[in-house]
This record gives structure tokens, sequence and C-alpha cells, in this order.
């Protein structure tokens, strides 16, 4: 069962509220004696923190995780890591004027639909909040990678605004709020984010993660495929509404000449001409970049007054106040990256636990 | 683990290959008591069938399918139903020409890193043919579903030839061989088809599914999203390579106010007025129609010479001559139907046994 | 998988080392609604907790549970509900004389050779404090089995000296420090545990658990059964070496004519005459009491010098002082009375999920 | 979810009724390139045919395993193994009289109060007959660990009779037909069993395995330790009533000096000085010889009328007639080894997934 657990060998169950006293995961499955600490950590959950510029939400959280096991001699034992994070800045506020509303685009009616309740403080367990357990599960991950495999992120289209693939540059990506890989994109959402910012409207995006040296042969057909896996992954995020692989919804419009990558030697080893397949063939990788991407719808929560219904079945309006992203894509991108270490980090042990 | 096992509560294991004796399923978790015969099973075969017109492959394949246990007395009976369908067509062949040489764009190069060798006659596992297999479990997990669910499929797009929305009609979907709901395209995509077989090309698609009639509540955070398990059931599906729920990479560039779907009372009960969301919010069904697509990729078999090596890393080409289908993307409507028929009779147990 | 996570629907993951900062759990599946607070679990910790007499360890822990997510207003709300529980009773000590030698009966050289180097202060995750985690989970299982079904244990053997059946009185198992069912046999166990806690010795014991008013039809064949499960629940408690069901080992001399149990009909309902199933007929409940029992084996710290071997591989002796238990299985009560409990909540569920 | 399918990494699904046209199971997970064919699996199925010897029931079976998939050019692919056998001795008969009587000791009433109704004809899905192919999967099982590991079973009680530990050989074991290691017991249990079967009558046994060669690190604290995994193969097998690893159930009445295992160096090795342990500590193999024991109950199909009820809540009495085992705990032999190298491949492998 995968409720509140992602993975099989290597495996991580997440728990928290947004407006619980703290959030945290259990990671599982963790070989031993790889190094790990709680600076290495942070420097992932840094990059998905809250308040970090004006284009994200402006909550206030430190976001400071701390090991609470598996962990000995600055080593990963083998057994649970778990992980913790405090819940800083639980504003006091009243929440008596969304308490019976359902917000339109929020998970407030089907949880109540499934539960017979719901937790009205930011959304409980649907919170985004959530994804930063993702983030340092992920870190973990990528310790089980290790160096030979590299994972990076990037936004490629905030609302109608796409960049130019032919600028990318990965360096650009560290250097501008948006994780934009094409600088003048970057300086064109600024402006057009400030926009929608002071609107109090919000926006979609689409974000690409790829990793680059996964070696030939991980993944395990037929339902437990690399990119079956991988397109749960990405889909789990809050806000996810679409998961493509390499060439993904472009491919409906392409011929077979046109699709299937063409292969060469080089160096004494296969070299894909093109990589429509986004470096996975019959769920299996085969070698080249990994690539895939997802769409972020906007944030639901906008200033605009939305038609909705209360709890007790009469129809209202609702206005969401607070702390809200302009584009909650942003902050996907570093979920996105931990999403897919851990994917890999599984699938590499799946894979050694198989074929050896 | 999840390398052949599709499920949770409601689950099935699939296995053979498209050479071996025969193909089979087990299905496990099943509720007892549900009127089940053959007869039943193999309408929805029928329809996934090689050979029923000239634009899917030429195989021959009476697909019959054998209950094998689980079924006493004309109901199941709650224990395994083991489904087999023999292999009828399996041509004698010289596989000398492609024994040695990996065809670009399927899984030989990948199964042979993985595995140390591969079955090179027609894919083996990685054959579509493991497809029928999981169009016969969502035959029984339609009646795990019952009638008040309702789940449907049709072809949106071949090539760049996408349908006019507006013309959706489904009782068209039934009358040509494209599972097309629009009259006008299904006759020019008959055209267009016939030019890209006649060329031994092949062509990509879009597929669309829906489910009507499920309740509000199914599905489970954070992992086990109703959208999560929808996406991981398609992109499992042979050549798919994107999956999107309701508005998908179109919310992208959506802004708030165009995003979240509004709510109204009608008979008592929400009403979106909009369905972006695609009957999921959070992870969960809201009540409303759910609505999926996945792209699938051209198939990789054509016969225009392409690039490649050999297992000892020679450069060569290759042409794949055979019956394969031109757009199998068709044939791919019938399959995620039945995915989306397992995810959410799956769901429905796990929220059955959960909440009660 | 199931390394650190027990059971399915209704499933639990614990975490944390004897010597570490805290250990805790994460339960998830469990269903919505449930009244739950600290105080209800603390009472079953409480019965666990170490230095409540002088026949179990002098460790000093209070055991004081906090909860920090999954719960809401009071009630379970469906989501991953985290337990955690403070170690208070670190004590600052040098390890050099235990840090480098294998204690004999302990997982220190396993660990070691599992994992490549192992947490030698007191045992790490090896240790039996992880149990208090299970009687948190096992806690929140009796809210899921509701009132209906009433849990307990008792301890019927301490090294040879075994309880007279016919003297068995619920109301004494709360009377003595043994949770000894039999009065006359508590007033022996007391006097001779004294002579092996002055020895520095210990010695085993055999602890039975009942499950009353468990309903016909919970459990699932094959490899679901419900003494399945409760074999591997009881199997995995630090110093277990024995399981049985019902009359267990002594079936084996029993004749076709003793052992199956005759029916007959009272209020309307089957009326088993005997037990010797203990309540369960090929995996599955049989409405009757469920009856287990478990052997555990003398604890591995004493005071005699045993011959070991260093981590270096070389011969040496080990004494190990400290502050033990003589008799483990006292403590193993409320352990095995909680690990019935996640059996039986998580096979209700499952079979609600399946039956309806 | 574990309902019919045993494992994790190396894993296989069940499926059949004793009644139905055949049984069978998949087998996923397994390694490539295993040498596998069918002669080798028969060789383990013919140890457990039925109709051997006179101690055993007469049905006849040839119990012919088919591979059907997962095996190409002689060797494992990776990918699912299907095996298949015919169940040819469905004797038509007439139920009548047991359509609709409980037979106590059997799952006929637990099986209808769970499913609603049950399979009559020879105990369906909980037949023993299931059994077959835990030995086909444990004949994978053995290859998947190699020739080091050696997996052997022997009978070492009968009713009353108890081999002498003294005598034991394991050479005996395949010389008479109860896999007794004690040629002694050997003729007494034939005189003892002629009576038993004579009389209409059977009894109970205890099995006890044994695995030489595993190395130390195989097992998974703390829900999927070796032992604990152990107790659930074992027990989920018909008619088990209890499992114990090591001295199981006497290490109860064992003082801590009697039971921890000293060690010693032997040719730069631990030398373990006794195996109270049975090979495990804290669920971890430490590379001694694994010893595990099952409690088997008499069959409860017998000659003697016994007391019952009818599904209608008749009290009636009623008398098996048929062709049983007087002792099925022979048959178990080749079972118990079957499950002991499920157990060990799916560890080892799993091992092998988190520790390289």
């Amino acid at each position: 069962m995968s409720h509140n657990t992602f993975g099989h060998l290597f495996r991580f169950t997440s728990w928290g509220e947004s407006h619980g006293p703290s959030i945290g995961c259990v990671i599982d499955g963790c070989p031993p004696g790889l190094k790990l600490d709680e600076t290495y950590i942070q420097q992932f959950l840094d990059k998905r923190r809250p308040g970090t510029s004006k284009y994200v939400t402006q909550r206030q959280e430190a976001d400071q995780v701390k090991i609470l096991s598996g962990v000995f001699g600055g080593k990963t034992t083998g057994t649970p890591i778990s992980l913790r994070i405090e819940n800083t800045d639980q504003r006091s506020r009243d929440y008596g004027d969304i308490k019976d509303v359902y917000r339109p685009g929020h998970a407030d009616f089907t949880y109540d639909a499934k539960y017979g309740f719901r937790d009205y403080r930011g959304g409980g367990r649907s919170s985004a909040r959530e994804t930063a357990m993702r983030v340092a599960a992920g870190a973990v991950a990528r310790k089980v990678l290790g160096d030979g495999v590299v994972i990076r992120g990037a936004l490629t289209q905030i609302g109608s605004k796409m960049i130019d693939g032919e600028n990318w540059d990965w360096d650009e990506v560290v250097k501008n709020p948006f994780f934009c890989p094409d600088k003048s994109m970057a300086n064109e959402w600024a402006e057009y984010l400030d926009g929608i910012r002071k609107d109090g409207n919000s926006v979609g995006a689409i974000v690409e993660v790829q990793a680059e040296g996964v070696p030939a042969g991980w993944g395990a057909p037929v339902y437990g495929k690399l990119d079956t896996e991988i397109a749960a992954a990405l889909m789990s995020i809050n806000a996810a509404k679409g998961v493509e692989i390499g060439s993904g919804f472009a491919t409906a419009s392409f011929s077979g000449t046109d699709n299937a990558d063409e292969i060469r030697m080089q160096d004494g080893k296969p070299l894909f001409l093109t990589n429509n397949a986004g470096g996975i063939l019959g769920g299996i990788s085969n070698g080249d970049t990994i690539v895939a991407r997802m769409a972020i719808k906007p944030t639901s929560s906008i200033l605009t007054p939305r038609k909705t219904i209360t709890r007790g079945g009469k129809e209202t309006e609702i206005r969401t106040k607070g702390r809200h992203d302009p584009c909650v894509g942003i902050r996907a991108v570093p979920v996105a990256e931990a999403m897919l270490a851990c994917v890999l980090a599984d699938q590499k042990l799946r894979h050694r636990g198989q074929v050896g």
C-alpha cells in the first residue's frame, strides 16, 4: 500500500499537516555507510523554502531539519532515518470565514467527502507543506545514487511564457528566483509575475527535470517501469496535472521516422542521436539523459471572489486571502528533482537486488 | 513491489511473452459473488484484438480467454482468478536478421542491458501483446465498480489531426475503426492512415478516457492519489509518453481565475461549473467525470531503414518488416479504459476498507 | 516491503534507536473519526514501561507519548498519525568495554555482518526499546477494532514454572507484576525471580494472548492468513523464538478425533465445543476466541562471563553489566497484545475492503 | 498486500482450486540467466506428490509441471515465470452429502462466513493441493540461492512418537516414506501409521527444516526479520499450528547461561558453540545453520462421525470418506523446505539490493 509511503526498497513515509506542531518523514531501506548530516539535507530544503523571494509565499518557515535516527557517527546505519521539521509560522488567526466553505480548486470538499471532516487550517495534510519532506528524502536519495548521477531541474514555462530551449544554460538556473535556464526569459518572468502578484492572481507553469549518468538497465517491466514510477512520482506533487517523458505529448504528432532515436557507437558505447525517448525504452533506462516534464496548475488561492458552496450545501463566494505563491510551479522544481531522485534510488537498489 | 503486479487490494499479475505458448494474468482481491464468465470478458478483448481492420496489425490472434480459477457456479469466489490466452499465431520465421540487432525505439537494447540477453522473438515480454491481459483484468474491474460507474475511451488525435471537441459523440466511437468520437474526423483519419500504412510508416496518437459516476471520496493522499495512480496506470502502457488529468498541460498557461472550478448546488449535490480538475482534487475524486489523456508514440517498427547497432557494438541499419500497427494508439483505447477501471476498482476497495 | 513497516491497510512504521534522541512511529491507514488522545495511548505504554517493579529493567523512562499529526479536534483524520517518545534516560557511560566485543545472544555480530558496523550504545535499533512504539500503535489498533473486540494477554510460564490453567483468572493479571493469571503461581514466581535476579541471571517465558469478539470471516487465504500474520507479528518481537495458535505444538501428538473442534448451535450461532483451532480455520477467524502463544528466550545480558569474540576476530569473554530484565517475557505481554491488535485491525479493514 | 502472493523482491502468486481444471503460480523477480527446466522442478514436486506410498493420500495426480513463460533458451529471463499443473484426478462424485455440511477442522465454515459461499468440491482454494505450487516456487528459489545453500527437511515426530536426535542421519531421510532421519523410528512409524490408517483416523506431526551455508547478514530488522518471515512462511502451510526457531519453545525454560550461544573463532570465522538461536540473531542470519520446526495438526478428514452443523444452522454429524492422508505432516516436509527456500531467496535479493 502506498498511501503515505513512496518507493519499495528505498522508500519514505511522510507525515504532518501544515498547521500541526511539525512535519516529518521516515526513510527506510537506505544503504548503510553513506555520509549524512543535517547541513547536507538543509541545502536542498533551502531551495524549496518559502519566503526566499517576492515570487513565492511570504510564510516564514526556517524549515530546519533534524535527524532523529538512522545516522550514527555521521553515517547511515541501514535502519530508518527519521527527519523532522518544526512548523514555526503557524500564525494564529481566525478561520471562521473559511471553516465551513470549500475553496474551489483545493481539496477541501474532497477531504470532507472522504473522511467526513477536514482540517481547515491551511489545508492540513493536503498542503504543499508536505513537499518539504519529499525534498529531504530526495537529498538522501541523491546519496544513494552517488556522484555519478546528476539530477537537476528548471522551470521552462510560466503562464503562456515559454523559454527558448536554444538559450538553455544550467548555470543560469541558480542566478534568478525562478530556476529559469534562459536568462532573457528570467527578466520577462520577473515583470510578468509582478503583475500577476499585484492582481492577487496566480499562474501555472511547466517544470523539467533531468537525470544524467543513469546507467542503462534500471527499471522493471511492466508495472514497475521507470517512466511509470516517474509519472506517479511527479503526479503525486501538489498541483501537478500532467507528466511527460522525453518528447512526451509531442510524439503524438510524430511519425515513426521522426520518433525512434537512432543509435551509433561512440567511445565503445551506444550513442543515441536524438532523445525523444527521454532516456527510457520499454520502461528501462538506456543510458541517455532521463528527461521528464510536469504541468503545474495555478495556485487556487486568489483574491478574486469565486463561486462555491458551504459544508451545509449553501451557495456562497470565497476570496482567499493569505500568503500564497503567485506561481507555485517555482517551488515545485526542487520537489520534482527530489521525487526523480527517489524513484532512481529505489530502482537502483531493486535492480541490484534482482540482477546483482 | 510492483514489477509485474498492478494494484493493491484489487490487483493483478500478468505473465507471458508474445511468442511463448500463452499469456495470462492472476487477479487477486476481487470481491466474491460477482457474476463472471468468459463471454463477458471476451467482448472487451475483442475491442483490442489484432486483425480487426486494416489500420491495426494483421497478426491473427483469436485471443480467446479461459478462466482457470476463482469462479464457481458462475460467480467470483473471492480467491485468485486465473485467466489465460493461448498464442495461436506464433508464425514460424527466421529471426536471423534481427536476433543480434537492436531495433531503435524498442526495448531490445535496454532488456539486454538489464538482463544480459533478450527474447528476440517479437519483443518477448516488452511486446504490446501483454496488454491483452490488462484488458481482461479491466473487464473484471468493471464488475467490481458496478453499473454505476461508466468507463469509456476515445482517440482524440492521430498524428497532427485532432478531433473537434464540439463534435464529440460517444455513439460514433463504435461506428469507426478508430474509436473516434468525431464523425467527420473519422473519415479524414481513414484516408490519412491509409497513406501512412502504404508508406510503411507509423504515427502517434492521443487517447482520452473518462469515468462517469465515481462518487466523491475515492483516492488516498499523498502517494496513493487517484491521479497519481491513473498516471502510473496509463504510463505503464506500451508506447505511452505522456499523461494528463483534466485540463492537464493546458493549465500551465491558465491563471488562477481560469483554472479553479467554481461550485454551485444542483439537486442537492455540488455541481462543478467547469472540469479543469478532471474530477480529482487533492488526489481524491470530487464526483465529477474523471478525465485523463495519454500520448502514444508512433510504432517504432517501420519500413524505412534506421541507423542502429548490433549486440556486438557494430554500427548497422535495420528495416522492420512484419505485421505492425500503423497507429498503435488505436488499440491503446481499450487498454487505457481497462487500466482506469483497475485503478478505480482498487481505490474503491481501499476506500471501503479504510473508511467503511 | 516490510522492513520497518508492519501491516497493509492499517500499518505502522517505527523508527529510532535505544540511545538516540527519541523513538517514534507513523501509523497510516487509520479510519477517520476515532477518538484519540495521548492519555489513552499512555495507559498501554505504562504497562510496558521499564522501572515499574524490581522484576524488570531499572532504566528510568517516562515513555511519554506525543501525537504530532493525524488527530484534529480530538479525532483521527484518516491521515498519518505520528507518535514520538523522547529517550530521557540515555545514561552517559563508557562503552569502551563492549564497543568492539560481540555480546552472545545479541544482534551485535549480525548487525555488523549485515551493515558493516553497529550502534554499540545499548543495541541501537535491535533494542527492545523499539517495542514501545508497537504498544502505541496497538493502542490505536484497538480503537479501530472497537469495544466489541477484547484483546488481553498473560504470562503462562517463567522458566520451568508453568501456571495451572484451571486457576486462570483474568482479574489476577493486573494484581501482580507478572501479568500472571494464576494467583498462587504469582507468589511462586516472585520468589523464583528474586533468585534469578540476585544471581545476575535471566530466564525465559511463555506469553499467551487472546482476542474475544472477533467475528467469523476475518483473514485471507493463503499467504495473508490470520494465523500467518499473527505468527509473523509475534515472531518479530525481540527475543521471540516460537509461536503457536490454539493447541499449537500439542496437536502434533493429537489424533484426528482429538483435534477437530466439533460444532453445535447455541443462540442461533455456531458453538465450537473445543478450541484447538485457536479461533482460526483455513486462515480465517471462526468466531471463537483467538488464542496465540509465544516463547521468549531469556535475556542475553547476564553477569556470568561468556565466551565471545571481538570485531577484530580475537577470542575474549564478556560479562554484561547494566540494567536488564531478569525475565524480558514480562514486558513482552503488552507488546504481544499490541501486535495482535495490529494484525486484527489490518485484517478487519482488508476484509471490509474486499467483501464490504 | 500478501493474500495470494508470498515474498517481495523474489515473490510468487499462486492460484487454483483442488477441483478446478488446473493450478499454477507466477514467480516474479527471479534473477535472469539461471538454468531452469521442467525436469528440474519436477523432482521436487515428485517428493510431495500424492499416491507415492500407502501412508499418503491415494488421489492419483501426476503433478506434471509446465513452464509457460519467463524461460528462454533454457535460462530465466528476469520476467515472470508462469508454472501450471493440470488437475487430472478430479474424480466425478456426488457431493450431496457434504455440500451443505461444514466439516469440523476444515475451512468450510470460515470460507462461507467470509465469502458468502464455498467451493464444496474438496476444499477448493483451502485444499492442500495449493502447496504443490509452493514446492515449484521453492525449486526456483533454490536456483536463486545457488549450490552454496543447502535446504533440507525431515519429520521428527508423528503423533506421540519422536525420533532420537542422536540417531539423526540425513542419508536415511530418502530411504523411508516418512522423511525420517532416524532409521529405527522409521520402522516404528510404519507400524504405528498402519494402525491409524486402518482405523480411519489420523495423527499430527512435527517437521524440521534446515538451511546450511547461509552467509551472515541476511534478514532485515524489525518487521522483515528472517525468523519473522520464516514463521509466516511455515504458518501459512495448511494444517500448521506452531512454528519455532532454533531451540524454540524450550528456551522458555532456559536460563540466560543456558541459552546465549557462545562464540569462538575457527578457520578465521566465528564459530557458535551451540545453536539455540537457530542461526538467527536480531532477525539476521549469523552464518550458522538455520533451523526451524513446525507442528502439523492431524488431518481433519476422518471416518469417525463428528458433530457439526449445516449451512442452514441445523445440528448434524459428518463422517469424511475419501482418499486422505493419515498423517498430512509427511507431505508437508517438501513444502516446508520450499517455503524456507523462498524466504531465503527473497532475503538474499533484498540484502543485495540494500547493501550491495
